[in-house]
């Protein structure tokens, strides 16, 4: 070998091509089903001025950029693709119709430590409805029901939307005095699925809460479940704050139309632990979880903010949004062998002529296999047999078209059924025919 | 506004949604293409060791790279998408099955000097077949019928593939004694279709040739056009060179088997005035131009090569390939005023709640629209009728079903055809039939 380092950088996904065809499938998917609503795609440029991104950025994201110089310019990879969307919508907010409905699936950059799961390079696949100046609340409903649609058609079993409200957590913060404390409050709810009862009082009480404080939280984040129960629930706990309400409100309003729009209501739940770290989020929060596979936690999330682009435009624009973070959920997808692996393939038939002079005849059979809509490999290499079938059986096609001499003498090939070794003379005239009915 | 400068970067490409659509429906139909014929997709990082990029650049492409360390590591952008395969196909050697033909449609980076139609970032959109030891010539023939494939579903009027092999005009280097300056005859020859005959004899009498020289390399480079013609044409050279002989014998193998391949010979043709710059094409180079704009150049390109990965690996990898340059090829394009820009919408109805009490009959009556296969719009904010119109007009959407109080109570829907600007009333369990009849 030579002396040069091919391997991938450590953090950066490279699948074979047989994983990248279902990584390929999976987001063809998100991208189709987003179509589906009316998200129009945008494509911006991975990179991006460094004052762009840092306005934005801070803490451990500021550190993860990566940043360089080219001539005279400072320039950064996008870290994510929500501030690539506020600079899009505040640069082309002249030319945009709003409510501005966009998705985008691109590839993001994050210089984390390497470590099981964590990616440096990542796509990212977003929807996000931009408002100028309102946005109904009814688009808090739209974007589940887009999730419901996507995580039904992937088929990775039983999900579940999880739902909560800024405004809720915010006015139970202030109903409680600790308005001023709600970060670090809000910091221990997020992880209460995750911990004990008693380490949650822990950390409470490290915080100074007294006991009421401490109660009230306990059956504050106890609430979960069925929205109707749990909305029920929230009104019963009668806190007087105006937030509070507001936000139990729109979470009845959004809950109640994606019941009336036909979403399982098995496939959706209120769960009040779920804060989202981002400080942006102001309203409907949204994490989504594989009910059979809790260890990946939340495989889609967003919500509902007042302002997309505060740093860029004086124009007030409110949005809700998601976000599928694809090259860690593949990756954990397929750890939890939900990914059916060696599977994928491009092409269901490979065409085999056995000497040179069957290759004409073969590259019209193909062709006349892919005019029936059915992808078509051609093996053109003159070798043995036995390599020509450890092509065919490496790549998995489904049939094997075997174009001999005899085979155009007699005006019918050969089609073997690589699966079940089943061998079968069909009619050169036939074969796209053939291989139509027997694909579908 | 705020003071931050959001425009786009200075040769990068951004669009507005409705040119974005254009752009995707043509990056789909390239991948489509690709996949028909079994090309399998691969994704590399955008990321790259240095090293890596740094063995196969120099000149001009290695002053373009963008580079920079992060951590302990020389990092740089890829500037194509062949030394990322060269590198994939190293590594993975033992994963994968020869003869490997893979499809890659990604972003690249060249730090340019911006001008009209250059770009610092741009898609690529490659296929190449990678065989182990061998390749058949065979798959020099495949190439081109992937090229007439896509060029004539992408419509752009009458276009040409354009071919010729290297070892002819390194067969004549040869045979007129001209083997060391082969690289100056090559670059006078490869502009010889741009620049008047007298001019190439003076470019030529400066690398101090002769007459005898000149008057065969004039002879030479004017012939071109029908496959057939031209290489009758290069047998009545005589010229008793080994490689020149076996380049015209390769080009007539690939060019029979193209019109066997039932390739309308229209649209293919002999130019011996191409001589691509890469050096490490070795046989057959193709380009393709769009006859009714010439001054468009070669809008895809490429060629057969004797190893892939000789900076990786001590394996020896032959292949045959081409690249599209998606983002100059689009940008022209439109320049040129081939792309409808304006019509690219994402859904084809809008569903138009007139009011809050509205809204939940209208997801229902969306989401059945969109399980008859249409991609459907809803516009859920409560705004003046004007508006709601606004937002429909500047879309562009085919259809809209308007749901209001009385449509509800009716049983039956507005859908207006914004094109003739015709309504009809349809039953509200009709609607989805409805639309699938009017728009296919």
């Amino acid at each position: 070998m030579k002396d040069v380092n091919t391997r991938v950088l450590p953090g950066f996904m490279e699948l074979l091509p047989k994983d990248q065809i279902e990584f390929n499938k999976i987001k063809q998917i998100i991208a189709e089903e987003y179509q589906k609503f009316g998200f129009t795609p945008i494509d911006t440029p991975v990179i991006e001025r460094s004052e762009i991104l840092l306005a934005k950025a801070g803490g451990e994201t500021e550190k993860q950029i990566y940043r360089f110089n080219k001539g005279d310019n400072d320039l950064s990879l996008r870290f994510d693709l929500t501030v690539p969307l506020a600079r899009y919508v505040a640069d082309h907010y002249n030319d945009l119709t709003f409510p501005f409905k966009r998705s985008h699936i691109g590839k993001v950059y994050r210089g984390e430590s390497p470590q099981r799961g964590r990616f440096r390079e990542f796509y990212q696949c977003d929807i996000d409805v931009i408002g100028h100046n309102d946005l109904s609340i009814n688009y808090d409903a739209e974007i589940p029901a887009v999730i419901y649609s996507i995580f039904s058609r992937l088929n990775f079993g039983k999900f579940t939307i999880k739902l909560n409200n800024r405004k809720i957590l915010a006015g139970l913060m202030n109903s409680l005095g600790l308005g001023g404390q709600s970060k670090d409050v809000l910091r221990i709810i997020d992880k209460s699925s995750k911990i004990s009862q008693s380490e949650i009082t822990e950390e409470f009480k490290k915080l100074d809460l007294n006991n009421d404080q401490i109660k009230l939280l306990a059956d504050f984040t106890a609430i979960s479940g069925r929205a109707s129960v749990a909305i029920e629930a929230l009104k019963n706990m009668a806190i007087a704050d105006d937030e509070f309400v507001a936000g139990v409100n729109d979470l009845k309003l959004v809950t109640d139309l994606m019941r009336s729009m036909g979403i399982d209501e098995d496939y959706y739940a209120i769960d009040l632990s779920i804060a989202r770290g981002l400080d942006y989020y102001t309203g409907t929060i949204y994490e989504t979880t594989l009910d059979q596979y809790p260890e990946l936690g939340s495989i889609c999330g967003g919500g509902r903010y007042d302002d997309l682009a505060s740093y860029y435009t004086d124009e007030k624009l409110p949005g809700v949004g998601i976000s599928i973070g694809l090259t860690r959920l593949f990756y954990q997808l397929n750890e939890a062998g939900l990914i059916k692996t060696g599977e994928g393939i491009v092409a269901d038939v490979l065409v085999m002529p056995l000497g040179q002079d069957q290759v004409v005849k073969s590259f019209e059979i193909a062709q006349n296999i892919r005019e029936s809509g059915i992808n078509t490999d051609i093996l053109l290499d003159d070798i043995q047999m036995k390599k020509r079938f450890k092509y065919a059986d490496k790549k998995g096609f489904k049939y094997v078209v075997i174009v001999g001499e005899n085979e155009i003498i007699s005006g019918e090939c050969v089609i073997q059924n690589m699966e079940s070794g089943d061998k079968e003379n069909i009619a050169i005239d036939k074969i796209a025919e053939y291989l139509k009915n027997k694909l579908n």
